[in-house]
């Protein structure tokens, strides 16, 4: 895997993929599956949509920190299954077959088997709205995959998978900040 | 345009559409293009990142209201077009051409060109994070629209259009909201 520079690393999340959150909790890793997440700023900040509801919610909330995983279109069936079960009484690692990855920043796993990862520190919770706001500081790039569409949950059970890209950069190029320039 | 049921209207937005966003100030329409928006809850709530440097933010802010329009492919350059100019010298609906269409619960206008419009109202403002938590209030789409596919920008000029759609509605049935059954 090979690092992204921290300023690139919103436009990972910027499309709105389904991605998968990690956490160690001193004592095991977990994972779950998230749609609900949007970029806050640059820097980068994301903000997630957790509470109490997720196993996950209680690890976020002790150690501050966490991995955001980006799978693509062949790990349709490990999303939804993370997503359909909680690491309360499953070993979500071992029984849907993803690999953590020892990461550099936090005790929060990398998943081998993603596109991307996002070491994350949580810098705020709002309660009042089940939001978490996260910092990256650190993101890696899986660029020997082929596979690179991820999935767009649409809430409903089913998935929009990425289809072609359109470039409006020369158009769009007094918004872009300095740095991201593919 | 159809009447939306609200139980749905989260699936609108859930897969990270790049959306408008349109205000009126009591004495102008106005729209901007947002690609940082979030789903908070199925109320639906949602949370969209936006402050003191997009100029329909003090609209925002007095009116309380807004309309969150989803566009669809063939509106490309007027989402960018109206992404890369600003309200304060610019009568964006009148320059790229967009139908404002009076609402029934908020003054903010919908956009008669787009797939979809929700109206909202301002719930909360989380000034330190730059987020506006935002309640649908009534939805509709546009059913006799062929072209369904919307856009997800990736934050470097560059824009996904929704490919394919994958089914596993029945592995998710558990998570999902009693009424969201397409």
């Amino acid at each position: 895997m090979k690092k992204l520079q921290l300023g690139k690393v919103f436009t990972l999340l910027e499309s709105g993929p389904a991605v998968f959150v990690t956490t160690n909790d001193g004592e095991k890793d977990n994972v779950m599956t998230i749609s609900w997440t949007m970029v806050l700023d640059f820097a980068p900040l994301f903000a997630i949509t957790t509470g109490p509801w997720n196993h996950s919610y209680a690890a976020l909330r002790k150690t501050k920190e966490c991995v955001i995983s980006i799978p693509t279109v062949d790990l349709i069936d490990k999303i939804v299954g993370v997503g359909t079960c909680s690491g309360a009484d499953t070993d979500k690692f071992e029984k849907f077959g993803l690999t953590p990855v020892k990461g550099k920043q936090v005790r929060a796993p990398l998943i081998r088997e993603c596109l991307a990862n996002i070491e994350c520190r949580v810098v705020d919770i709002i309660r009042k709205h089940n939001i978490i706001v996260l910092e990256g500081v650190a993101a890696y790039v899986d660029d020997s995959r082929k596979e690179k569409r991820t999935l767009h949950a649409v809430g409903d059970g089913t998935f929009i998978v990425d289809g072609r890209k359109i470039d409006r950069r020369k158009m769009m190029r007094s918004k872009i900040p300095a740095g991201v320039w593919f």
